[in-house]
């Protein structure tokens, strides 16, 4: 594919002299970014634009074209199709809307453009898309505004619109550009993880920011992108959060937009930094892009404001980010060569006070960085009376210059400030208006330090024999309904050694003789047909002698006559489950049970196949977690045990017959787990 | 205090020569703001400084001085103190640190500096402060950067360091400025509600934006703030909202910060809106100060690019502000009148596509604005190559002149909207270069709107009798310990006819046998001493017949002979409680109880007295609200039961002698409280 975005010679159809027309300000951008190679201008109407001669179609063209540009509306491009394969032209970018975005008749098209695509073996970049920019070799193919500036951020796009922001933002800012921006489009051929790839590899990408409404192939995304993350950073901002988002992504690129929570785990689980808004997207792509990336959250803060370090005391503490205080060695030095430092509060923040002055910045910075304990220090400053503000905007770059740690200056202020921030884009440290992202940021970043820390992934090795899976096979074909009863559901969970309840069946009264299970005991009815037995009456609970159970039998033996008895066990419930994504698959499901469920809606999801680290990590952030380590008394859970469940119920939901699982409750008592009811449905 | 900042003849004691010295910088700023007053400068040395005479002490002046401005430290101010008082001066405004927030030694002086103003009658700003700007009458005492520019907004603020943040930065844009600046330093004397009640009167005046770390007497700050954010919007950033924050607070001006959550509480039952972050409280000030303000949260969003409107509905929906559609008649004149009608989606957003000129940005917004139903439009434009941007500014500032519904402007960009952003300023349309504040900052303000709809607040009119009130003390008086025992907690509960749970105390077997309560039943110790019941084995669950509590009786007897025998309830745990905070007196707090409460501190916290409607707001927020309102077939609870008993534990706090108190659990089942346990402190 490196050729597609490296083409010597390029043909543009549909090229115009009408300055707001497509076809003329892609022709425009690529002239004004510099491009040396050759450039053939199609129209049927001939002529010539901007001094250049216009060809009436391709054919005349009579040389070698490594890329066609279609500038034309959709019609056109399924007519010209025919004309491009047989010319032997392999690479199209293709401008024009009206394909599977907009309905049936676009889908149509569609279809065609795939037919053609595998008639003659193209690569498509779109349709419906803005195009693509390649810095290096000066390539705009786009209809965006301006000069496209040339960095090492590389970007791929679902929206045309954020890459003219972008477009215009990067050129406000010293030293942030692309290396390759790409509008993906519908991503009929290439799509987003064609070019995450690409960029992958590219060595003049430093880190690759997306904007994403949806993925196309689940499934490959996530193994691709785990590779990708190891090997450089990825910032991914993707819309439709809400489902009012997602609609409205609906109509934007006709794309299904999936439950975002499982985007949350994918990207969780594969390494993604997943910015939440524009300006952590922003300001992720600017660490990385200026290699000013801290590597861990132990965070010092300077400030010639104390009152405004508070504020940014709060905002670290939300995020769990660690102030620790420095060290008394290095306190003491700066006691020694500050003049004033009595009044100074040597805390963190270490608070200047109003009237520091740049050399007092300069050496309180030089006796930090002798404290190895820090992995970013920032200096926040306020344009007060005395305020040397470009001489301390030197002495930040200078000290820069000497350490790996990164310094984030954060100027507040106005017209004082607004060369000082200058300064710092010019010499690639990170400075910024306003704190209040920088912590989150921070934060995120360093979570992507640890998933690069992190050994092979220590997944769940199953060994379930043919034996076992045959088993299993058969009970699922043991009967034609789509949901199995309860006792079919514990059979199949007891192959895979998973932690059921003490359970007899019981189809008449002799075999309610039989049973000998320790009271309090529940009865329930296990239908095959009824799958919520309380809304009928099918369960009585608190069974606590043998009157009251075969009571229990009569009543609910004229519901139905197949019987389940069970230990009746007490202790905080919890549900554990699965369902198919229809994006990413087989999806396991861990959280709390019981009336909270619905209150709290404290659950995790991950995607089969996960690791204990990525279960450990998505628990992590709840806060019935808890309830899992211990609390009032309660004995702590083996989690390894949680996880055990929850993967064997994946595993039997990819690799059979089986859509969805339901185990609701699981009962949590002495930090044992007891599966108590369950559901499985083909 | 209206002449405290508006002398005609002001004199600063400790006026310098060198240009560093807060002695030079507050004369500077006084002459470059234009004060057209009598200015006095007095220095021990004499001499002159910028040409004017210096006096070498107050005495030689021998005119009135209305305002003596002490830029001297703080020894130079205690000893200066009598020949101000002997002169008749009594507004002092005092710079010097070193007073109550440096510890013991600044205590002392604090107190001598009280004992003075007493005796003399002054009026004081500071100490420790960085002093105060009143624009209309060009007068600027303040050590800060820069000429404050005029305006509309008064500002109070515990750091000097975020004055001068806002004065560079409100240099920095058109029309934002200040009517007034105060730094309160140790408010001494005058303090943060003398502030705010003269700014309130102050009719220049638009919004008030405060700075608070502490407030200095809570109980006084609620009832004259709520009578203030009627009349005005008041705007509060409050630091100190982690405990790390608040210790740095603490540092910083040597004031007791206070539970954060009961400060929330009190903003929240007095109509303040409160700033998370600098960005919302710069925000919101624009909007007020503008007049830009929406009235509801009916929000129609108008963009040249779908994929970034999907990012903005996002936040929308996470912030619960409504977008609703456009009515059909005003979509069918838009489809009428624009010529891709046909292309865009007319949705909320409305997408008017990458090529939208400024012409149909202006079509759609005339359409919009018939559509009554909206209460704020944003426009959502990025730079995209036919876009046309001061056009399509222009368009919406001229449509901005012909309805009082606010439009707010965001433009993204770099380079090509920089311009557009300052033309907003200087047309007093609040535009902006992110959405990410917009939508938390438009439901505060609706938030605001409401409670100024509010009707004279339904707090519960309590008819206690003298009599009433003699048993509750009686029976607070019949201990000597500071606890009280289950049946006196229950005993004066019961006199506020609140929900107790039938009980009995047994003292002996023959008060057992007496006993006439319905099974299942629950023995308990009835100890003055011992707090914690179930940590001695104090509580026995589940009697369920008369053996099983003899069995009780006789082994807890052993414990205490004073027994309490009461009946069993099951159903949802709550908990119901009052502590005193040392800033705002009598809080109560209800939330969620059992082993849950650790897990998901689910609790809302009120300063006594509050509102019915308080009480709901609070609640509303919270997720265990729903248990309340009838979940999984629970009934519904009437919230005016659990008002009441707020209330009344509230009152008792307030009016007797007691602490504290703590009903944990108060349960609740089939929509019924029932109090089954309880400690009353005194």
């Amino acid at each position: 594919m490196i050729n597609f975005f490296s083409p010597k010679s390029i043909a543009i159809v549909g090229a115009s002299k009408s300055p707001f027309k497509l076809g003329n300000l892609v022709v425009k951008n690529l002239l004004n970014q510099g491009f040396k190679g050759e450039i053939f201008l199609v129209n049927k109407k001939g002529g010539d634009i901007l001094g250049r001669k216009v060809y009436e179609n391709l054919s005349q063209i009579k040389k070698q074209i490594d890329l066609v540009v279609l500038a034309i509306p959709a019609d056109g491009v399924i007519e010209i199709l025919d004309e491009i394969g047989k010319l032997g032209i392999k690479n199209l970018l293709i401008f024009a809307a009206g394909f599977k975005e907009v309905g049936e008749e676009g889908l149509k098209k569609e279809k065609l453009l795939i037919e053609k695509s595998n008639q003659y073996g193209f690569n498509i970049l779109g349709p419906n898309c803005v195009g693509f920019v390649n810095t290096r070799e000066n390539i705009n193919l786009t209809f965006l505004r301006g000069k496209v500036k040339k960095g090492n951020i590389g970007i791929i796009s679902q929206s045309g619109a954020l890459g003219s922001f972008l477009v215009d933002y990067f050129n406000q800012k010293e030293n942030l550009g692309f290396s390759y921006f790409f509008s993906v489009g519908n991503k009929t051929k290439i799509n987003e993880i064609d070019l995450l790839n690409f960029l992958a590899e590219d060595k003049n990408t430093k880190v690759i920011g997306c904007y994403f409404e949806s993925v196309e192939n689940g499934k490959k995304f996530k193994e691709e992108i785990k590779k990708i993350t190891k090997k450089k950073p990825v910032v991914i901002l993707k819309s439709g959060k809400s489902k009012q988002g997602a609609k409205a992504a609906l109509s934007h690129t006709g794309s299904i937009v999936g439950d975002d929570d499982i985007y949350e785990a994918v990207f969780s689980q594969t390494g993604v930094i997943r910015a939440e808004n524009l300006e952590e997207f922003l300001l992720i792509l600017k660490i990385f892009s200026f290699e000013k990336v801290p590597l861990g959250d132990k965070l010092l803060i300077l400030t010639n404001a104390g009152g405004v370090g508070v504020l940014m005391v709060d905002e670290v503490v939300k995020n769990n980010l660690k102030t620790i205080l420095i060290s008394e060695q290095v306190k003491e030095e700066i006691i020694k060569k500050l003049p004033n430092a009595s009044r100074i509060s040597i805390h963190n923040p270490i608070d200047l006070l109003g009237d520091a002055k740049s050399i007092d910045f300069q050496t309180v910075l030089g006796e930090a960085l002798k404290d190895i304990n820090f992995d970013i220090i920032v200096v926040l400053l306020t344009p007060q009376a005395n305020t040397e503000i470009e001489r301390t905007a030197e002495v930040i770059v200078n000290t820069q210059l000497k350490t790996k740690i990164p310094i984030y200056p954060v100027f507040l202020g106005g017209k004082s400030v607004q060369s000082s921030l200058d300064y710092f884009d010019k010499n690639k440290v990170v400075g910024l208006d306003s704190f209040y992202f920088l912590t989150t940021v921070i934060k995120k970043i360093v979570n992507y330090q640890n998933w690069l820390k992190r050994e092979k992934a220590n997944v769940l090795n199953l060994d379930i024999s043919n034996d076992e899976k045959k088993k299993i096979d058969l009970i699922l074909q043991s009967t034609q309904e789509i949901t199995l009863n309860v006792s079919k559901t514990f059979n199949i969970l007891k192959i895979l050694k998973l932690p059921i309840v003490n359970f007899i069946e019981v189809k008449n009264l002799s075999d309610l003789k039989k049973a000998n299970l320790n009271y309090p005991l529940v009865a329930k009815i296990n239908s095959d047909k009824i799958s919520h037995k309380t809304d009928v009456g099918g369960v009585v609970l608190n069974i606590n002698n043998y009157q009251d159970l075969e009571k229990a039998y009569l009543n609910l033996s004229k519901i139905d006559n197949n019987l389940l008895i069970q230990s009746m066990i007490k202790g905080d419930e919890f549900i554990f489950g699965t369902k198919k994504d229809n994006v990413f698959g087989t999806v396991v499901i861990f959280g709390l049970g019981g009336v909270y469920t619905e209150v709290f809606k404290e659950v995790i999801k991950l995607v089969y196949p996960f690791s204990f680290d990525d279960f450990i990590n998505q628990l992590e952030n709840k806060r019935f977690y808890k309830l899992l380590k211990g609390v009032r008394g309660k004995k702590e859970v083996d989690l390894h045990k949680i996880y055990d469940l929850l993967f064997k119920l994946g595993y039997l939901t990819e690799s059979f017959q089986i859509s969805e699982i339901d185990l609701n409750p699981v009962i949590i008592k002495d930090g044992e787990l007891n599966i108590v009811d369950g559901r499985i449905i083909k």
